[in-house]
């Protein structure tokens, strides 16, 4: 922890308090200073549950046993949703990525969060990863397709392959994200490998309103 | 608290510690995300110390009754220690300026920390400053010397002369800080009104180490 030398404060409680803050990651002294003396001004109560929040939040947040996402409960409130198609599951790398595919209100099915993404660079390895995990979930038979929603990156792809020869003996439908032009991108600042795999991958024109 | 819509998130504790970092100012709710996650990922009683900091903070931090600094103690470090010169006080406006004067290591007296400064657009008046409590210190008669020490804004010199006026009757020496070119300062970007200032105030050239 980086501390300015001489810097002198007042008050113990002062201190530990911006120690802490000055901990998160892009938070310096300065602005940990600020968001301290911002509390400080606030109403007791409020910087109570402030202090409860950051507490339970670690102490209380399990993972799903089915999906290992971020839940309150043993199982999470889209895998014990009986209105969700069990059927279907899409492979994520973390909690951000469900809830972005959530906010599309597309999809019906359930996830299966993978705590991370193939990175040797990083130490991360298949084995740190719920990979088996999915291949026991596919293996209980009721998964008829699993959706590869990884980052089009060289990690997310090493990750797709792995995953893919795990479990391309299942004998289960294996599919990716479309990938292409994004919706209100300028086609001549679209990058050349995007815009020549949206070529290759090209489909039929339809009207609007008219596609499926 | 501005709120994305849509926003849903599988986990009602994760929800609100986002809640609360993003309650502070200058942290939006993707940054407060970030910090959650990252939260989420260190050590439980790392994080535990972070929420019991900021609970005791607000709850045991108190005010020192004789300069009204954020203190520990029902009287500050400063004002206990029998080393200071107790007949000069340096007036500031917060804890962040008695640190910074602190650090010049340059000052042996004591402070009175008005917790704020005279601004009628923000709706701050006298009252809601310890300038009664100064009056009151002053008339138990150690303090020889006042230094007011406030910025030098509108709002500071608003400040500076209403206090001059509240203790001019006392009897006392009133001081300010000296103002000037900065060290450091290159003259052609330092402002007008500080070199005109400057020109007004000069003092005797001394070799340097000369200097008293």
């Amino acid at each position: 922890m980086m501390k300015e030398t001489g810097n002198r404060f007042p008050s113990r409680l002062l201190e530990e308090a911006v120690d802490e803050f000055a901990s998160l990651p892009g938070i310096g002294r300065k602005t940990a200073f600020r968001l301290v003396m911002h509390l400080l001004r606030r109403d007791p109560e409020e910087v109570k549950r402030f202090g409860e929040a950051v507490t339970r939040l670690r102490n209380e947040v399990c993972y799903c046993k089915i999906c290992h996402g971020i839940s309150d409960n043993p199982v999470c409130d889209i895998c014990s949703d009986s209105a969700r198609d069990i059927s279907l599951v899409c492979v994520v790398e973390n909690v951000q990525d469900v809830m972005a595919v959530e906010n599309t209100r597309q999809f019906k099915g359930v996830y299966h969060v993978l705590g991370g993404i193939i990175s040797p660079v990083d130490g991360i390895g298949p084995s740190d990863l719920t990979i088996s995990l999915l291949e026991e979930r596919i293996k209980e038979g009721t998964i008829k397709e699993v959706i590869l929603a990884l980052s089009t990156t060289m990690e997310g792809d090493t990750t797709n392959f792995y995953i893919y020869r795990k479990l391309h003996p299942l004998g289960i439908n294996i599919t990716t994200l479309a990938r292409g032009v994004a919706i209100g991108d300028v086609l001549e600042y679209t990058d050349e490998i995007t815009l020549g795999q949206s070529i290759i991958n090209r489909r039929e024109f339809t009207l609007p309103g008219k596609s499926s």
